[in-house]
Order: structure tokens, then sequence, then C-alpha cells
């Protein structure tokens, strides 16, 4: 099931983004948990667009209204369904996109797949708008993982060309990542906020849009959550997080560069830190054959420059087998880095809430 | 359930590394499709160590043998169970994992996650040699889409810093990946052969091992198979392939380095070929949205270096809670990228199987 | 996932009796089906106490709200999602429940599973009201059947010791069910209708309450749908159906009289019917090694007398370990089995279409 | 999946009648429990036809051979694969029912379903030898159960018209249900062994066959196992007991007497039994809500006459489109009441065990 994600903590994402509302459908939420809706409501405020010039200009107050599984704040063992009521659409601007597909988006692929029936305003179920009922989600086990200890955070590891500094493998901290959690621009060193929100604002007057890199670590995991083969941390995380629009890759620990390294060099040796074991490197990001070491969990998420554009694109009409221009109307961000940092916590929380369970 | 995989084609895989058998049990077959097993077992023989000096000195015959789900070479509607014997076992070889964890192994993670319940014998069930039923899945699968007119293979792309040229990701074609299939060294321009595996000798020398990246396509693919967010062709194809030990990294298309392109460079432009609808450039990768666009398929997957290394390492003992150097015996792959080629086909495979048997 | 059903169709039931809402997530719907709200709307009507005196006095509007997954009345391929708000809500009633559980219903075992977390209300999510979103997921399926020449219809066999015939397994007809469908009270001779009536009533009268069985029968099947084994026919029928509050016993076909007979009477023979392979009677109910034989499909399920009685009953004091004797009030049918006729019909309809789109 | 079930255990039953190996993969079993092979051989003994003159005259072996997921006779966490090779096979007794399907067999709808690809011999994966597994993964969780107190037993309620006595539902105890598992043939009235025998034995004589009533019993359950609507313990059992050949019909506690109650009558009264919480009668079965109750769990499922008889009987040739006499050679059992038995304990073990582990 395609919308649908988790094996004991298992949520449906369902709405267009220009339907009556989008929301979440969670089962397996153990009966008892207290959910703070205030801070769920801040959490989903980290997405939203604000007021921030680098963003969509729609505006949706995106107000979680809790529909059922709750009683006086506590999970009640039955499914919680959770709905934003979309407000400011505008259907109008998509209407001639189930002829001529925009590039780099899912128009084409939909039409093939569906034969015509998918919901094309504003991208329909593909939008990035489906985003926020995965944020409920993820920010209900963001909620009960820190009950558990666990703190999850993300921050902007580059955009284009502008880099932060890496998280510390080892070193990771509760505090730093509370402090990311807290809101404002989501990087480790705050020089670099000007630069990449300047890059953003260069590009949009060009019509144009940006990349960029996301940085998720996780500390406070136990060792020994996730399970062999495809059942492991990586697989959860990795399927997950690739149902965000315009992620490309993915890669844990030291990732892509371990093809360059030695054993000798990657592998991270154990040593004891009191009655602990822990490794004195940490190049496995966390995770040893899909299973939690108890060392802090790294992983980077690659974003894509957003597909809508302001330029004219070349496009065909699917009617008429021709050549056509395209200029995508509606309203864009021309960067989505940052407001993809906590989808990307969401769904890291998801996929460690629900490997949690199944522990 | 961690060892299974897929949604309407789905295998769990058993068995342990010095078990009686390991194997593979599958649901979802359609009935009356012709499985070739000479075809099978040649493609097992692509993963199996052979004679090359490159790799693991265990010599295994990997026989298949079929239990249930064939009648006269076809498939009956019923689960087909196959298993492969393990005969050159030396249980003798891996006593001490249970109290001294290898570094970059599952020893540690396992003996936290089962609490020393589990398999230590040769890794387990965490032993690559749990990819030979993977093959068997995936060569069925291989099989079964060629017959629909899909073509899947990998290469090297690198062994440590030796590199192979790219998949073209416009023009690569089916008899590339037919060569790729055929046997010898998987890449695509010859002279790397010998560079690569000079590099893996030396580090062999050395007693260390490397890593290096995989690159995967897939052509014939028709536009629709796959699903959006959770269920697209990525986040199938992620999840299996981290199932696949060592894996650290998977991208799509341009992967990681669409990161530093701009929105009007990295959409690709739709064309009309003839009746057809096609993309001018391929930085998507063959899909959109989770779904296939009819351009092939491209991905690449990161191997770390072999963690089984022959050199002195540090780790702890776990009973006594102290430091203690360990020298890791046994019989291993100084770099398993060659023998992992076939395996990434496998996993490629069984996703785009299922996505199709879903769509 | 114990609110869900389906493995191809399948949806998710939320909401508590007396919360915000109640519903239902349906994935899997293929894209393009025609829905027909109102005819939908109108199947609701057949569940719904309506002013029936026979019915609790509860009044709910039950108007169908979809949410999601619907475009111009035709399915898009995403998560359709409905909601039914509840308006007639008196969470007063049932305040004390958590200490003093109802002989017959879910609270005590609820308390015992849940820990006192549960809603309580109503029965919060164990509450026969939750029967109308698996209504709403059925009737979608009634009518995507329908479309396929698959029509299904139910009534009541018996009430007490007061009986309608049973279908004829052989000569059941597509205008017999149709007329059980369009509404009035669900019998096939209509002479019982009276004297089922007044056995309500005058049950009612005494604060007590009546069971019955109910006969369903769907007719068009082709044969070949369902699998072998735990996805039969059966299997999935048996599955929804015991999702229903009070079912007890199911039975296909000759059922439990199929006890006494004999190998030889039981069979039924295979006869030509010009091209057309059925069997001559029809003991087996439509279903032979879990799969329709395109005989008329055929099952009875059992439902026991309405737990909720206004007579004084025995229960104890949770809290305090003693004794107590329990009066229930709020508002209760005093038989609910002509209530319960349409969602029969609904969770057949579910568990038909799953099969259909499993096969 | 249709040869697969359960949640958390979950197993996927392999092979055909005639094939090389029936068996079963089972996942999800928790690491280091002991699994006492002996005792599973025993509980296949009870299924095995043995020297019994009333059951068939093929003769298995049954051994179980391990291939994964044992070690040292403790679970390791990994699948485990149990296969019992055939040895007595004789395809040739079934060539020609491709086209000539038996009465009340699956002939006809496999056909129909698997295009003439499914495998014939023996009935292939529907016969009725494919309960050996599903006996190897009862049997293990009747263990597992046991060592957490639960006592599942079943005995024969009734061949045809003769009928033993019932259990107690309030005062079945663990002595009475280790008596039945004991073997010897399993009535808990001794005097009726002798009629049912001889009732069987009287109508293989006649080329004819019977069915019967099994009821089954589970003490020790603790209250709260189960899950609302679609996951309760009567859901699970249905589902898994419709999986076992020429089941017609399943009831819970009262079952379908239910129908003639009044809820007065029906209603089962709590009552305070020292500390803990029981209920004066037990019409509920032990189930409220889908969860248990504490109370001992009574179900029982009704059994057809076996379809092969050896009589003459009515059939059609698939490929003439004619009428044709058909007479079932091979060997047979007149009744499988008495070898269902264990059959029916091990798919409520089955059943049982998944739920405590999904609680």
């Amino acid at each position: 099931m395609s919308s649908s994600f988790g094996e004991r903590f298992r949520f449906t994402i369902f709405g267009q983004s220009h339907g009556a509302a989008i929301g979440v459908t969670i089962e397996g939420l153990p009966a008892g948990q207290t959910i703070d809706l205030g801070r769920l409501q801040a959490f989903l405020a980290r997405r939203a667009p604000g007021n921030s010039p680098t963003a969509t200009q729609r505006k949706e107050a995106d107000e979680i209204k809790i529909l059922s599984g709750l009683v006086n704040g506590r999970t009640c063992g039955a499914p919680l369904t959770a709905v934003i009521e979309n407000t400011n659409t505008r259907s109008g601007d998509y209407s001639d996109l189930r002829d001529c597909p925009r590039p780099g988006h899912a128009d084409y692929t939909a039409q093939m797949k569906f034969g015509g029936f998918q919901d094309v305003a504003g991208g329909g179920h593909f939008s990035g708008r489906l985003t926020a009922p995965l944020c409920i989600a993820g920010g209900i086990c963001l909620q009960l993982l820190e009950q558990r200890g666990v703190f999850i955070a993300a921050h902007i590891e580059s955009i284009a060309s502008v880099r932060d500094r890496r998280f510390d493998p080892v070193g990771v901290s509760r505090e730093e990542l509370l402090r990311l959690q807290s809101g404002g621009f989501p990087v480790l060193n705050a020089d670099v906020e000007k630069e990449m929100t300047q890059a953003i604002l260069n590009v949009k007057q060009e019509g144009d849009s940006l990349g960029g890199v996301i940085e998720c670590a996780a500390v406070g995991l136990p060792a020994g959550w996730g399970d062999p083969m495809f059942g492991g941390i990586e697989n959860r995380i990795a399927q997950i997080v690739f149902g965000i629009p315009a992620i490309r890759g993915i890669e844990f620990g030291t990732g892509f560069a371990a093809a360059e390294m030695r054993g000798s060099e990657h592998n991270d040796a154990f040593v004891m830190d009191g009655e602990k074991v822990r490794t004195g490197t940490n190049h496995h990001g966390g995770v040893l054959g899909g299973i939690t070491s108890g060392m802090p969990l790294i992983f980077r998420a690659t974003v894509k420059p957003t597909p809508s554009i302001a330029r004219a694109q070349q496009s065909v009409s699917l009617s008429a087998g021709t050549a056509k221009t395209l200029e995508v109307r509606g309203r864009h961000d021309p960067c989505i880095v940052p407001r993809a940092v906590p989808v990307i916590e969401a769904a890291a929380a998801c996929a460690l809430y629900d490997a949690f369970l199944c522990s």
C-alpha cells in the first residue's frame, strides 16, 4: 500500500493538495501515551512556509484537528486520525497539466499510471503539501521517542555549494539537537544562514531553484533496535525518506565516502566507556547489520532543486503528440531544503519508533 | 518481518552461514511462468567466489534445489521454496565471537538484540552468504522481467579510487546490459579490470580490504510502474538494497550531485520521439514521483570495505568489560564489490517485479 | 493492525462512538472508478436506526463527507478518506463503566488490554456505531462489484425462534437480491416481518434483547476468485465478519449441517449447463478450496442478543474488587439483527472485492 | 499472501502433496526459545495416519528436518524453516484430474484460477497433507504457549450423529487438555470411541465418508490478548481454521445457539473469584470484543465428509464439455475428523501465539 508506512506503528497519508483536507490515519499507537498537541502544532510550524521570503507564497494555517484516537490528551488504543483542512486552494492554476506535463514533476508518470484520473490540481497526492500529515505522524513519534530518551534533529548540510559543517558523529549532543528543534534557520554554523538565504533569493530572482543536502542525527538510541536484512534501520529510514518528494539519495554514516576507505580505516574499534560499550569512531553511523549500536545515528539525504521554476520549459502536448513550451504558474519554493528539514526528522522518527515497537 | 521483502512477489530468506541449508520461500509467483533453472544456476555462479584470487577461499557449489512451486519447469501458483545446502562449513572458526565482537560486523548489535542466542558461526543470518538465496529470488525475477522486455545489469563503478565510466543515462542499451550479465569482470571500460584486480590483490597482501560503488541500470521499463509515496520505485529498491550487507548509501539518477544543480539544469525536458514521450536528458534516473517514466532506471549503491580484515583490531570482551585485541580468522573477501554486482541486480529485479505486480 | 482489513483493497476504520468523528481510510482503490455518493448514502441509511421502534433512540444523520480520493465522482488513485461527524453524543451516560464492566461487552477486556486508557464512552472504538464506516467501505465495494456483475444481499434468517425461509442455494437470483437491497424489512418471506417485529417489541418491553441469524448470498461471481489456504474466500469473509460486534459464528454452504452428511450426499456433482460448468446442488456454498466455483456464494452468521439490556445485572467493581449490581443506561437496540443485515453485506463486499483485486 | 498467516509470528506453508518436500518457513520467533523437537515430532504423529484402519493407507514417516533458525535447540532470531520429505508419492494416480474435476475438491476451482498450471498430483498445494507443516508451526506455538501457562486441546464432538459430551465451558481443566494431547482417540467420553470408529468403518465399507465437529479449548489465557475489530481472537482463529481443508463453519462460545437466547440469559455476569475477576457462566467462550477475558476459550469447527469417496460420481470433461463419470482412485480417509483434531489445535495455537506477540 503505497501511501502507508510501518509495521507496528503504521500510518496512511491521505489527501490531495487542493482537495477538502489532508491528513493521516495511524494504527499501532500504544494506549496511554501522552501527546502534546501544542508541541505537535509547533513542530508543523517549522515546516510551514511562514513569512520567509525564501518560501512559497501559499499560506495555510495547517491547523491540526484530531478526529479520533485521543482521550484527554492520551492515546486510547484505537486508530488516531488527524486532518488539516485545505483553505487556500486555487485549483484553476493547474487545469492544463493533464495534457502538458511539467518537467521534473510526477505529472507524466501519474498520467501513465492512473490513466488521467489522477488529481492534477497542485500535484494532487504527489504534492509536497502531503508532507504535512507526515509531520503529524513524525511529530507524534518524536514526542514518544523523547519520552524514551531518544532525540532527533536535522540541519541543512548544504544548499547548492554553500556548506554547513557536519555533525560530529561521535560527539553530537542532545543539546545541539534540541537547539535545532527549537526553530530558527537549521544550521550548525550560524554564519552560513545569510549566505544560504542569499543564494536562494538570488536564484528566485532568476526564476530558477536550488537543491541541497540535509543531515540528520539521533542520539540516545539504545543498542538493539532494528532488524536484520530488510527490516534494518537503514532499510526502514530509506523506505520512508524516499517518500518525501525531491529526495534523490541517502547515505548512512560515512556513506559514499566509505567506497574509498580501507577496512582498517572504516572499521570502528569497540572500546569500553566505563561499563558501556561504544565505538571510538563512528563511520558506521550508529547502525551495524541493520541494528542500532548505541552510537549516534547519522544519515544524509539529498534534495533536488525544486522542479517548479518560473522559466519557460520544454514539454509536450500528450494529446497532440507535439512539442509545447510550458510556463509553470502557481506558488512555489525556490528551494525546499529549509522546509524539508523537519520532514526528514519526522520520517526518521516514524522509522525509529516503528523499529522500536518491532524490537 | 525483517527477512521478508515484497508486497505481491513476497519472499523470506532463511538460513545461517554454517547451518544445514540456506534458502528462500517465495509467494506470489503467478502460475504458468517458465523458469529456466540452468540459467538461474548460472546467475548464481556470477556471485560465487569461483577461483578468483580476489575472493574468499570458501568454496561452495551453491547448487539450487527446488522443493516446491515448480511443475515441469513452470510455476504452479503455490509458494516456491529453493534451498542450497551448506557443505563447506567450519563452525569452529567463530566460537569466541559471542564475547569479542568484530569491528564493522553485526556481532555486537546482534548480541544486544538477541541476547546471545543469535547464531554467531560465520555471521549466522547476517552473513554475506545469505545473498545467495536473494540471488535465487532475484534471478527468477530477472527471467520474468526479461520475458516482458525489461533488462537489468550492474557494473563496478569504482573500487577505491579506480573508476569505470558510468552508464550513459539516456543511451544505455539492452546489448550493453546483456554483455554485463554474460559474465566476466563487470565493468564498462574493460581497461579498468586489471587496475581494479591489482588494487584488491595489493590490499589483500596488506591484510586490509577495499570498498567501492556499483551502478545498476534497467532498460525496457514501460512508464507507469511504481507507486506514490512509500511504494515508489526508489523506496522499494532502497528497502531491499540496504538488506545487502555492507551497503552504506544509494542514489537515483543524478543523485547527490543534484544538490548542486539548479532546477533549470536538473529538470529533464519532455520530448516526442516519434509517437513516444521521452526526456531529452535523464537526471531523474527513470523515476518521477516514484513511478517509472520509461527512461532507463539508473541507481548507484556504495559498498563499504569488507570489515573482516587480517589485521589485529581493537575490540572488547563483553563478559569481562575490558579491552581486547581481536584477530579475525576465517575465509574472507578482501573486496566484495565484484561479487556484490549480481546481488544488486537481483535486488533491483525483485523490487521491480514486485512493483510490476502491484501495478 | 487490528482496525484494518484487506490486502489490495485495504482500509482502516477510525473513531469512537462519542468522539469527534468516525470514518475510514481506504487504500488500493483503482483509479477511475465511479462512485455514486447518493447510493452510498442510501446504503448507509439501511443501517441507520431510522424511526423504527425496534431500534435505538440515538439519532444520527450519518452524513458521509469525503475528504480525499475522489475527483468529480471518480477515484483518483490516492487514498479515500470518508468521515461521519458524531453529533448526537452523550458522553455523560457512560462515565462509571471504567470501574464496573457491562456483561457481554468489551468493557472488561478493553480495560485489561488498554490499562484504563480506552475510550469508554458509548463503547468507544468497540461500539456498533463503528459499523457505519465499515458500511462506507463495503458500500463502495458493492458498487464496484455490481459494475462487474456481482450482486450481494442478505436477509434475516431468524430472530430468536422466528424463521424466514433460506435462499435457494442453486436458484437464488439477482432480482431477489436487488429486492432485498432496495430497503424494507429484509426477509425473503414477507409474512415473517410482523412476527419478528413483534418478538422484538415484546422483548424490549421486558427490558431484554434478542439475537438471530443472517444469511448472505452473492451471485454473478466468476469461478477463480480467492486463494488457497489462508487467503480463501471463507478465510477472508470470516476474518472481516467477526469484526462486526456480536457475531458468534459463521458457516458456508451447508455449514454445520455438513457434519451429519455423507460424502456421497454432500459432494456437488459437476454438470454442464450449455457451455458452462456448474454443480447440480450447492452444498459447497460457492467455494471450493477457498476459490469461487461460479455458483452462488452462501454464508450464514449468528448474532448474539444485544448485551445492553435494561435489567439490573451482576457485575463487579474493579477498583473495590467487590460484587456490584449494574444498570445499563444509554440508548440501545433490543435486537440488532435487522440493522446488522447491511453490515454483513458490506463485510462480504469488502472481502470479495479484495479477493478480486488479488486474483 | 494466501499460504501465509500471522502478523508477528508469521509463517508460509510450501509444498505439494507429491512434490519433493513440504514444509514451513516461520518468521518472528523470539530468540532464545527452547523447542523440543522430540515433542514436536510426537505432536505430528497424532496427525499421521498411523496404522488406524479408519485412516488413509498412505504411509509417510513425516520426519521433521530443521534447515535453519535453531541453534542447540533454541531459536536464534532468524527464520525457522522445517521440511518433511515426501517419500511415498504416487503421481500416476492423479493424471486425468486436470480434465475431470473431482466433486467436493478444489480441482475445478484451481483449474479456473491457475489456468491448468496447478499441481494436480494428490491435490497439490490443496492437499490435506499440507496440514503437516501447519502442525509444525502450531506444535512450536503449543510449546511456547505452554511455557506461558496456556494449554490447548481439542476433541471430536461428533462424527455424523455420534456425539461426545462437550467441554464444560467454565470448568474445563488443564489436566483434561493434557490427557487429550497425550494421544489416543480424542474424546472426552471414552465410551463413544467404539461407536465412532464403527461408524467410520461402516461407511468405508460402503465406499462413502463421514464428517463431524471438533471442539477446541484453551485454558490459562490471561485477560487482554487479541485486538479490536479485525484483529480479534475470533477473527484470527477463523482466518487460520478455514485454511484447513474441509472446514465449513466455526463458532465461539455458545455460537449459533446464541441466536435463540435472550440477552439476560447469554450475558455472563462478572463475579469476583478471590482477587480475580471471572464470569459465572461462559457463553462468550473466553472472548469479548475480540479480546480474551481470562475464561476458557472455546470454539467449534465443522468438518465436511471427505470428498474422496470410492463410489462413481458425476463430473464433466472440461476439454470436451460433456458429462463424465468419475471414479476417484488414490488412498483416502473415510473420515478425516480424528486426524484433524491436532490440526485444529495447531491452528488455534498459531493464532493465539501471534495474538500474544501482538499484545
